[in-house]
Protein backbone atom coordinates (compact mmCIF):
# COMPACT_ATOMS: atom_id res chain seq x y z
CA UNK A 1 0.00 0.00 0.00
CA UNK A 2 0.82 3.88 -0.68
CA UNK A 3 0.53 5.84 2.25
CA UNK A 4 -0.63 9.58 3.33
CA UNK A 5 -0.62 10.99 6.59
CA UNK A 6 -0.68 13.71 8.29
CA UNK A 7 1.36 13.30 11.12
CA UNK A 8 0.43 16.19 13.21
CA UNK A 9 -2.02 14.49 15.46
CA UNK A 10 0.28 11.13 15.58
CA UNK A 11 3.37 10.13 18.21
CA UNK A 12 4.95 8.52 14.48
CA UNK A 13 4.47 5.31 12.44
CA UNK A 14 5.83 3.32 14.44
CA UNK A 15 2.96 0.90 17.46
CA UNK A 16 3.39 2.31 20.95
CA UNK A 17 2.41 1.50 23.97
CA UNK A 18 1.14 4.52 25.03
CA UNK A 19 0.42 7.09 22.13
CA UNK A 20 -1.39 6.48 18.87
CA UNK A 21 0.83 5.68 15.98
CA UNK A 22 -0.38 5.41 12.62
CA UNK A 23 0.72 1.83 11.97
CA UNK A 24 -1.78 1.36 14.81
CA UNK A 25 -4.87 3.18 13.14
CA UNK A 26 -4.40 1.17 10.18
CA UNK A 27 -3.96 -2.10 11.80
CA UNK A 28 -7.04 -1.35 13.30
CA UNK A 29 -9.26 -0.56 10.42
CA UNK A 30 -7.84 -3.90 9.13
CA UNK A 31 -8.86 -5.68 11.74
CA UNK A 32 -12.20 -4.42 11.18
CA UNK A 33 -11.87 -5.26 7.67
CA UNK A 34 -10.37 -9.05 7.66
CA UNK A 35 -11.04 -9.94 11.42
CA UNK A 36 -7.17 -10.67 11.34
CA UNK A 37 -4.81 -9.38 13.75
CA UNK A 38 -1.94 -8.41 10.99
CA UNK A 39 1.20 -6.71 11.56
CA UNK A 40 1.45 -3.51 9.03
CA UNK A 41 5.65 -3.51 7.67
CA UNK A 42 6.06 0.21 7.48
CA UNK A 43 9.13 1.09 4.84
CA UNK A 44 10.22 3.92 7.37
CA UNK A 45 9.70 4.60 11.30
CA UNK A 46 8.65 8.36 10.79
CA UNK A 47 8.52 10.06 14.03
CA UNK A 48 6.27 11.96 15.52
CA UNK A 49 4.98 14.89 13.46
CA UNK A 50 6.13 14.12 10.01
CA UNK A 51 4.16 13.44 7.60
CA UNK A 52 3.69 11.00 4.44
CA UNK A 53 2.91 11.52 1.12
CA UNK A 54 3.81 8.50 -0.24
CA UNK A 55 4.82 5.84 2.79
CA UNK A 56 4.98 2.51 1.35
CA UNK A 57 3.41 -0.88 3.49
CA UNK A 58 3.00 -4.50 2.96
CA UNK A 59 0.82 -7.08 5.00
CA UNK A 60 0.28 -11.06 4.84
CA UNK A 61 -3.27 -12.08 4.98
CA UNK A 62 -5.94 -14.78 4.27
CA UNK A 63 -8.41 -12.05 3.47
CA UNK A 64 -9.99 -12.95 -0.33
CA UNK A 65 -10.20 -8.86 -1.01
CA UNK A 66 -8.20 -8.17 -4.02
CA UNK A 67 -5.22 -6.05 -3.48
CA UNK A 68 -6.39 -3.37 -5.20
CA UNK A 69 -9.66 -2.86 -3.13
CA UNK A 70 -7.93 -2.33 -0.08
CA UNK A 71 -7.27 1.08 -0.58
CA UNK A 72 -11.32 1.94 -1.17
CA UNK A 73 -12.19 -0.11 2.09
CA UNK A 74 -9.86 1.00 4.44
CA UNK A 75 -10.39 4.67 3.42
CA UNK A 76 -14.07 4.49 4.33
CA UNK A 77 -13.04 3.35 7.74
CA UNK A 78 -9.78 5.45 8.48
CA UNK A 79 -9.55 9.39 10.10
CA UNK A 80 -9.24 11.87 6.91
CA UNK A 81 -5.73 12.60 8.35
CA UNK A 82 -4.57 9.19 6.89
CA UNK A 83 -5.38 7.56 3.49
CA UNK A 84 -4.31 5.03 1.40
CA UNK A 85 -3.85 6.48 -1.83
CA UNK A 86 -3.26 2.93 -3.66
CA UNK A 87 -2.77 -0.68 -3.21
CA UNK A 88 -2.33 -3.96 -4.44
CA UNK A 89 -1.45 -7.70 -4.39
CA UNK A 90 2.91 -8.15 -4.20
CA UNK A 91 5.06 -11.20 -3.95
CA UNK A 92 5.82 -13.20 -1.10
CA UNK A 93 9.14 -12.29 -1.00
CA UNK A 94 8.58 -8.47 -0.87
CA UNK A 95 8.95 -6.94 2.09
CA UNK A 96 7.69 -2.95 2.14
CA UNK A 97 11.35 -2.22 4.55
CA UNK A 98 14.25 -4.97 3.69
CA UNK A 99 13.30 -4.22 -0.25
CA UNK A 100 13.59 -0.82 -0.12
CA UNK A 101 16.31 0.69 -2.68
CA UNK A 102 15.84 3.91 -2.00
CA UNK A 103 13.68 7.35 -0.49
CA UNK A 104 12.76 10.74 -1.25
CA UNK A 105 12.20 13.22 1.43
CA UNK A 106 11.15 16.52 1.11
CA UNK A 107 11.78 19.39 3.78
CA UNK A 108 9.78 22.92 3.57
CA UNK A 109 10.54 26.13 5.42
CA UNK A 110 8.85 29.33 5.47
CA UNK A 111 10.91 32.41 5.64
CA UNK A 112 9.08 35.46 6.67
CA UNK A 113 8.92 37.87 9.88
CA UNK A 114 5.59 35.88 11.41
CA UNK A 115 4.58 32.31 11.24
CA UNK A 116 1.74 30.86 8.86
CA UNK A 117 -1.29 29.93 9.80
CA UNK A 118 -2.20 27.49 6.86
CA UNK A 119 0.97 26.10 6.87
CA UNK A 120 1.79 26.18 10.78
CA UNK A 121 1.92 21.73 10.48
CA UNK A 122 3.65 21.69 7.17
CA UNK A 123 6.67 24.10 6.61
CA UNK A 124 9.38 24.88 9.70
CA UNK A 125 9.41 28.95 10.30
CA UNK A 126 12.20 31.20 9.85
CA UNK A 127 12.12 34.87 10.87
CA UNK A 128 15.55 35.29 9.53
CA UNK A 129 15.41 35.37 5.76
CA UNK A 130 17.16 32.19 3.91
CA UNK A 131 19.43 32.36 1.28
CA UNK A 132 18.40 29.06 -1.36
CA UNK A 133 21.55 30.16 -3.37
CA UNK A 134 23.77 29.15 -0.73
CA UNK A 135 21.83 26.06 0.73
CA UNK A 136 21.52 24.90 -2.55
CA UNK A 137 25.33 25.57 -3.47
CA UNK A 138 25.68 23.66 0.14
CA UNK A 139 23.79 20.61 -0.76
CA UNK A 140 26.15 19.28 -3.14
CA UNK A 141 28.52 18.45 -0.91
CA UNK A 142 26.15 15.77 -0.02
CA UNK A 143 26.06 14.03 -3.37
CA UNK A 144 27.73 10.64 -4.02
CA UNK A 145 28.50 7.49 -1.20
CA UNK A 146 30.07 8.91 2.42
CA UNK A 147 30.09 7.90 5.57
CA UNK A 148 27.41 9.67 7.39
CA UNK A 149 28.03 8.76 10.72
CA UNK A 150 28.15 12.97 12.39
CA UNK A 151 24.72 12.85 10.82
CA UNK A 152 22.88 10.67 13.04
CA UNK A 153 20.73 11.66 16.11
CA UNK A 154 23.60 11.02 19.28
CA UNK A 155 22.23 7.61 20.63
CA UNK A 156 21.65 5.89 17.38
CA UNK A 157 22.86 2.21 16.99
CA UNK A 158 23.74 1.55 13.45
CA UNK A 159 27.27 -0.06 12.50
CA UNK A 160 26.71 0.86 8.82
CA UNK A 161 26.63 4.30 8.11
CA UNK A 162 27.46 4.49 5.02
CA UNK A 163 24.74 5.69 2.56
CA UNK A 164 24.53 7.14 -1.66
CA UNK A 165 22.69 10.38 -1.78
CA UNK A 166 22.20 10.80 -5.73
CA UNK A 167 19.86 14.07 -5.10
CA UNK A 168 19.69 16.84 -2.84
CA UNK A 169 18.11 20.24 -3.85
CA UNK A 170 16.94 23.11 -2.64
CA UNK A 171 14.56 25.97 -4.30
CA UNK A 172 12.37 28.27 -3.55
CA UNK A 173 8.54 29.42 -4.08
CA UNK A 174 7.76 33.05 -2.66
CA UNK A 175 8.21 32.65 0.97
CA UNK A 176 8.47 29.07 0.75
CA UNK A 177 12.35 27.13 0.94
CA UNK A 178 11.83 23.65 -0.27
CA UNK A 179 14.67 21.09 0.10
CA UNK A 180 14.61 17.42 -1.53
CA UNK A 181 16.58 14.71 -0.81
CA UNK A 182 16.94 11.23 -2.40
CA UNK A 183 19.12 8.48 -1.76
CA UNK A 184 19.25 4.88 -0.91
CA UNK A 185 18.91 5.51 2.88
CA UNK A 186 19.15 8.12 5.89
CA UNK A 187 20.06 7.84 9.39
CA UNK A 188 18.32 8.69 12.22
CA UNK A 189 17.39 11.89 12.11
CA UNK A 190 19.58 12.52 8.95
CA UNK A 191 17.46 14.55 6.88
CA UNK A 192 16.70 16.99 9.67
CA UNK A 193 20.11 17.40 10.73
CA UNK A 194 21.14 17.79 6.91
CA UNK A 195 18.28 20.66 6.89
CA UNK A 196 18.66 22.07 10.10
CA UNK A 197 22.15 22.67 8.57
CA UNK A 198 20.88 24.22 5.57
CA UNK A 199 19.01 26.71 7.63
CA UNK A 200 21.64 28.15 9.79
CA UNK A 201 23.91 28.04 6.30
CA UNK A 202 21.27 29.87 4.80
CA UNK A 203 20.84 32.46 7.64
CA UNK A 204 24.42 32.85 8.08
CA UNK A 205 24.56 31.00 11.70
CA UNK A 206 27.19 28.42 10.37
CA UNK A 207 29.75 28.88 7.53
CA UNK A 208 29.64 27.24 4.69
CA UNK A 209 31.02 23.69 4.28
CA UNK A 210 29.83 22.84 7.13
CA UNK A 211 28.13 19.28 5.53
CA UNK A 212 31.35 18.33 3.61
CA UNK A 213 33.83 19.18 6.79
CA UNK A 214 31.17 16.78 9.08
CA UNK A 215 31.70 14.03 6.47
CA UNK A 216 35.00 14.27 6.69
CA UNK A 217 35.41 14.49 10.55
CA UNK A 218 32.53 12.07 11.53
CA UNK A 219 31.91 15.18 13.70
CA UNK A 220 28.15 15.95 14.88
CA UNK A 221 29.04 18.77 16.60
CA UNK A 222 30.27 20.92 12.65
CA UNK A 223 26.69 20.60 11.84
CA UNK A 224 23.54 22.76 12.70
CA UNK A 225 20.63 22.30 15.15
CA UNK A 226 18.11 19.33 13.76
CA UNK A 227 15.32 20.90 12.38
CA UNK A 228 11.58 20.47 13.35
CA UNK A 229 9.83 16.95 13.19
CA UNK A 230 7.07 18.90 11.26
CA UNK A 231 8.15 20.45 7.88
CA UNK A 232 9.29 16.99 7.04
CA UNK A 233 7.34 14.76 4.62
CA UNK A 234 8.53 10.77 3.47
CA UNK A 235 7.88 11.81 -0.35
CA UNK A 236 8.47 8.25 -2.24
CA UNK A 237 10.17 4.66 -1.12
CA UNK A 238 11.70 3.41 -4.01
CA UNK A 239 11.81 -0.41 -4.66
CA UNK A 240 13.67 -0.51 -8.02
CA UNK A 241 17.15 0.29 -8.40
CA UNK A 242 17.42 3.57 -9.59
CA UNK A 243 19.33 3.61 -12.88
CA UNK A 244 22.88 5.65 -13.13
CA UNK A 245 20.27 8.23 -15.45
CA UNK A 246 17.94 8.75 -12.27
CA UNK A 247 20.77 9.78 -10.15
CA UNK A 248 22.43 12.04 -12.55
CA UNK A 249 18.98 13.84 -12.06
CA UNK B 1 -4.09 44.67 9.80
CA UNK B 2 -3.41 41.90 7.05
CA UNK B 3 -4.63 38.60 8.56
CA UNK B 4 -3.92 35.08 8.09
CA UNK B 5 -6.15 31.79 9.07
CA UNK B 6 -7.33 28.30 9.03
CA UNK B 7 -11.02 28.38 8.68
CA UNK B 8 -11.12 24.65 9.45
CA UNK B 9 -12.23 25.29 13.36
CA UNK B 10 -14.39 28.15 13.39
CA UNK B 11 -17.60 29.67 12.25
CA UNK B 12 -16.25 32.02 9.65
CA UNK B 13 -15.04 35.35 10.39
CA UNK B 14 -18.07 37.26 11.49
CA UNK B 15 -18.86 37.35 15.34
CA UNK B 16 -21.54 34.96 16.15
CA UNK B 17 -23.61 34.19 19.42
CA UNK B 18 -23.28 30.07 19.59
CA UNK B 19 -19.93 29.33 17.95
CA UNK B 20 -16.31 30.98 17.69
CA UNK B 21 -16.17 33.01 15.02
CA UNK B 22 -12.05 34.42 13.82
CA UNK B 23 -13.47 38.05 14.68
CA UNK B 24 -14.12 37.18 18.30
CA UNK B 25 -11.02 36.05 19.08
CA UNK B 26 -8.91 38.61 17.64
CA UNK B 27 -10.88 40.65 19.50
CA UNK B 28 -10.51 38.87 22.60
CA UNK B 29 -6.80 38.91 21.80
CA UNK B 30 -6.93 43.38 21.46
CA UNK B 31 -9.11 43.43 24.33
CA UNK B 32 -6.44 41.75 26.65
CA UNK B 33 -3.41 43.43 24.89
CA UNK B 34 -5.37 47.49 25.22
CA UNK B 35 -7.97 46.94 28.01
CA UNK B 36 -10.11 48.25 25.21
CA UNK B 37 -13.52 46.41 23.84
CA UNK B 38 -12.83 47.50 20.01
CA UNK B 39 -14.75 46.52 16.96
CA UNK B 40 -12.70 44.47 14.20
CA UNK B 41 -13.90 45.48 11.07
CA UNK B 42 -12.82 43.18 8.50
CA UNK B 43 -13.30 43.66 4.76
CA UNK B 44 -14.17 40.32 3.93
CA UNK B 45 -17.14 37.59 6.00
CA UNK B 46 -15.83 34.68 4.55
CA UNK B 47 -17.73 31.70 5.58
CA UNK B 48 -17.36 28.36 8.31
CA UNK B 49 -14.70 26.50 6.74
CA UNK B 50 -13.02 29.00 4.56
CA UNK B 51 -9.45 30.33 4.67
CA UNK B 52 -7.21 33.87 4.23
CA UNK B 53 -4.16 34.60 3.18
CA UNK B 54 -4.80 38.14 3.16
CA UNK B 55 -8.30 39.39 5.14
CA UNK B 56 -7.59 42.91 5.90
CA UNK B 57 -9.43 44.39 8.88
CA UNK B 58 -9.07 47.86 10.68
CA UNK B 59 -9.99 48.68 14.20
CA UNK B 60 -10.05 52.23 16.13
CA UNK B 61 -8.28 52.63 19.16
CA UNK B 62 -6.67 54.93 22.37
CA UNK B 63 -3.85 52.67 23.00
CA UNK B 64 -0.32 54.37 22.30
CA UNK B 65 1.06 50.97 21.13
CA UNK B 66 2.31 51.78 17.53
CA UNK B 67 0.17 50.35 14.77
CA UNK B 68 3.33 48.10 13.48
CA UNK B 69 3.84 46.78 16.76
CA UNK B 70 0.24 44.88 16.90
CA UNK B 71 0.86 42.47 14.85
CA UNK B 72 3.94 41.21 16.97
CA UNK B 73 1.73 41.99 20.14
CA UNK B 74 -0.65 39.49 19.09
CA UNK B 75 0.44 36.62 17.57
CA UNK B 76 2.11 36.11 21.19
CA UNK B 77 -2.11 35.77 22.06
CA UNK B 78 -3.27 34.47 19.29
CA UNK B 79 -3.66 30.44 18.81
CA UNK B 80 -1.55 29.33 15.76
CA UNK B 81 -4.31 28.99 13.38
CA UNK B 82 -4.73 32.45 13.14
CA UNK B 83 -1.85 35.07 12.43
CA UNK B 84 -1.61 38.73 12.04
CA UNK B 85 0.64 38.90 8.91
CA UNK B 86 1.17 42.87 9.02
CA UNK B 87 -0.75 45.61 11.00
CA UNK B 88 0.11 49.63 10.50
CA UNK B 89 -1.33 52.67 11.89
CA UNK B 90 -4.34 54.23 9.20
CA UNK B 91 -5.99 57.27 8.40
CA UNK B 92 -9.36 58.16 10.26
CA UNK B 93 -11.09 57.79 7.08
CA UNK B 94 -9.73 54.56 5.76
CA UNK B 95 -12.35 51.97 6.28
CA UNK B 96 -11.32 47.78 5.77
CA UNK B 97 -15.08 47.09 3.96
CA UNK B 98 -16.22 50.19 2.46
CA UNK B 99 -12.63 51.55 1.02
CA UNK B 100 -12.45 47.99 -0.60
CA UNK B 101 -11.90 48.20 -4.43
CA UNK B 102 -11.49 44.55 -5.22
CA UNK B 103 -10.37 41.20 -4.30
CA UNK B 104 -8.38 38.25 -4.97
CA UNK B 105 -9.89 34.69 -4.18
CA UNK B 106 -8.11 31.50 -4.97
CA UNK B 107 -10.03 27.91 -5.10
CA UNK B 108 -8.12 24.52 -5.03
CA UNK B 109 -9.59 21.39 -6.11
CA UNK B 110 -7.77 17.89 -6.05
CA UNK B 111 -8.59 15.56 -8.53
CA UNK B 112 -7.71 11.61 -7.72
CA UNK B 113 -9.07 8.61 -6.90
CA UNK B 114 -8.65 9.19 -3.26
CA UNK B 115 -8.86 12.36 -1.01
CA UNK B 116 -5.50 13.28 0.23
CA UNK B 117 -4.62 13.54 3.80
CA UNK B 118 -2.24 16.77 4.05
CA UNK B 119 -4.39 18.43 1.48
CA UNK B 120 -7.67 17.45 3.30
CA UNK B 121 -8.61 21.35 4.75
CA UNK B 122 -7.71 23.12 1.93
CA UNK B 123 -8.22 21.21 -1.28
CA UNK B 124 -11.92 20.16 -2.05
CA UNK B 125 -11.93 16.19 -3.80
CA UNK B 126 -13.14 15.43 -7.40
CA UNK B 127 -13.01 11.68 -7.86
CA UNK B 128 -13.24 12.81 -11.34
CA UNK B 129 -10.47 14.00 -13.07
CA UNK B 130 -10.70 17.85 -14.21
CA UNK B 131 -9.74 19.25 -17.39
CA UNK B 132 -8.53 22.41 -17.02
CA UNK B 133 -8.20 23.72 -20.35
CA UNK B 134 -12.18 23.88 -20.80
CA UNK B 135 -12.24 25.25 -17.09
CA UNK B 136 -9.70 27.62 -18.47
CA UNK B 137 -11.83 28.60 -21.39
CA UNK B 138 -15.30 28.72 -19.71
CA UNK B 139 -13.27 31.07 -17.08
CA UNK B 140 -13.62 33.63 -19.83
CA UNK B 141 -16.63 34.25 -20.07
CA UNK B 142 -16.48 35.83 -16.74
CA UNK B 143 -14.27 38.71 -17.24
CA UNK B 144 -15.81 41.98 -17.72
CA UNK B 145 -18.45 43.95 -16.07
CA UNK B 146 -21.69 42.18 -15.89
CA UNK B 147 -24.88 41.44 -13.59
CA UNK B 148 -24.10 38.15 -11.65
CA UNK B 149 -27.45 37.84 -10.40
CA UNK B 150 -27.67 34.17 -11.30
CA UNK B 151 -24.30 33.83 -8.92
CA UNK B 152 -25.60 34.79 -5.84
CA UNK B 153 -26.62 32.23 -3.13
CA UNK B 154 -30.70 32.28 -3.00
CA UNK B 155 -31.67 34.29 -0.16
CA UNK B 156 -29.12 37.31 -0.80
CA UNK B 157 -30.38 40.47 -0.97
CA UNK B 158 -28.04 42.58 -2.26
CA UNK B 159 -29.93 44.95 -4.41
CA UNK B 160 -27.09 45.73 -7.19
CA UNK B 161 -25.83 42.76 -8.63
CA UNK B 162 -23.68 44.28 -10.84
CA UNK B 163 -19.45 43.57 -10.72
CA UNK B 164 -16.65 43.74 -12.62
CA UNK B 165 -14.30 40.82 -12.95
CA UNK B 166 -10.89 41.23 -14.39
CA UNK B 167 -8.80 38.24 -13.48
CA UNK B 168 -9.97 34.53 -13.85
CA UNK B 169 -7.24 31.84 -14.31
CA UNK B 170 -7.03 28.01 -13.86
CA UNK B 171 -4.04 26.56 -14.06
CA UNK B 172 -2.71 22.75 -12.64
CA UNK B 173 0.17 21.40 -10.87
CA UNK B 174 0.13 17.65 -10.77
CA UNK B 175 -3.17 16.80 -9.00
CA UNK B 176 -4.12 20.52 -8.22
CA UNK B 177 -6.03 22.60 -10.24
CA UNK B 178 -5.71 26.05 -9.09
CA UNK B 179 -9.07 28.91 -9.78
CA UNK B 180 -7.73 32.60 -9.37
CA UNK B 181 -10.39 35.31 -9.60
CA UNK B 182 -10.04 38.99 -8.91
CA UNK B 183 -12.67 41.16 -9.12
CA UNK B 184 -14.33 44.65 -7.45
CA UNK B 185 -16.32 43.27 -5.48
CA UNK B 186 -18.05 39.04 -5.30
CA UNK B 187 -21.92 38.76 -4.42
CA UNK B 188 -22.34 35.84 -1.47
CA UNK B 189 -20.72 32.09 -2.34
CA UNK B 190 -19.87 33.51 -6.16
CA UNK B 191 -17.07 32.42 -6.06
CA UNK B 192 -17.61 29.01 -5.05
CA UNK B 193 -21.09 28.91 -7.33
CA UNK B 194 -17.87 30.22 -9.59
CA UNK B 195 -16.12 27.00 -8.66
CA UNK B 196 -18.29 24.65 -8.68
CA UNK B 197 -19.67 25.40 -12.08
CA UNK B 198 -16.28 25.07 -13.55
CA UNK B 199 -15.46 21.66 -11.68
CA UNK B 200 -18.65 20.82 -13.57
CA UNK B 201 -17.72 21.49 -16.73
CA UNK B 202 -14.31 20.04 -15.89
CA UNK B 203 -15.53 16.86 -15.18
CA UNK B 204 -17.79 16.82 -17.57
CA UNK B 205 -20.94 17.23 -15.65
CA UNK B 206 -22.54 20.43 -17.20
CA UNK B 207 -22.02 21.99 -20.82
CA UNK B 208 -19.35 24.23 -21.49
CA UNK B 209 -20.94 28.05 -21.92
CA UNK B 210 -22.51 27.68 -18.42
CA UNK B 211 -21.01 30.83 -17.47
CA UNK B 212 -22.04 32.97 -20.29
CA UNK B 213 -25.62 31.69 -20.55
CA UNK B 214 -25.66 32.59 -16.66
CA UNK B 215 -24.65 35.93 -17.11
CA UNK B 216 -27.70 36.10 -19.89
CA UNK B 217 -30.42 34.55 -18.13
CA UNK B 218 -29.35 35.79 -14.58
CA UNK B 219 -30.78 32.01 -13.77
CA UNK B 220 -28.98 30.23 -10.91
CA UNK B 221 -30.57 27.32 -12.25
CA UNK B 222 -27.92 27.43 -15.11
CA UNK B 223 -25.15 27.05 -12.79
CA UNK B 224 -23.34 23.90 -11.02
CA UNK B 225 -23.24 22.73 -7.89
CA UNK B 226 -21.65 25.23 -4.86
CA UNK B 227 -17.95 24.23 -4.15
CA UNK B 228 -17.50 23.65 -0.62
CA UNK B 229 -16.37 26.16 1.94
CA UNK B 230 -12.83 24.77 2.49
CA UNK B 231 -11.53 24.81 -1.00
CA UNK B 232 -11.28 28.69 -0.96
CA UNK B 233 -9.24 31.43 0.48
CA UNK B 234 -9.47 34.86 0.11
CA UNK B 235 -5.58 36.18 -0.87
CA UNK B 236 -6.04 39.94 -0.93
CA UNK B 237 -7.72 42.87 -0.37
CA UNK B 238 -7.38 45.28 -2.64
CA UNK B 239 -7.51 49.24 -1.62
CA UNK B 240 -5.98 51.20 -4.63
CA UNK B 241 -7.91 51.18 -7.90
CA UNK B 242 -6.65 48.68 -10.44
CA UNK B 243 -5.45 50.34 -13.19
CA UNK B 244 -6.39 49.24 -16.83
CA UNK B 245 -2.29 48.02 -16.99
CA UNK B 246 -3.34 45.25 -14.19
CA UNK B 247 -7.06 44.77 -15.60
CA UNK B 248 -5.04 43.23 -18.59
CA UNK B 249 -3.06 40.63 -16.47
Amino acid sequence: MIIEYDGTNYAGWQRQANALAVQQVIEEALHRLTGERVTLHGASRTDAGVHALGQSAHFDTESRIPGEKFSYALNALLPRDIRIRGSADTSDDFHARFSTQGKRYRYLFYDAPHAGALNRNTHAHSIYPLNEGMMRAEAEALIGTHDFSAFAASGSVVRDTVRTIWRADVDRDGNDVRLIVEGNGFLYNMVRIIAGTLRDIGSGKLEPGALARAIDTGNRLDLGVTAPAHGLTLMEVFYAPRSDADKER
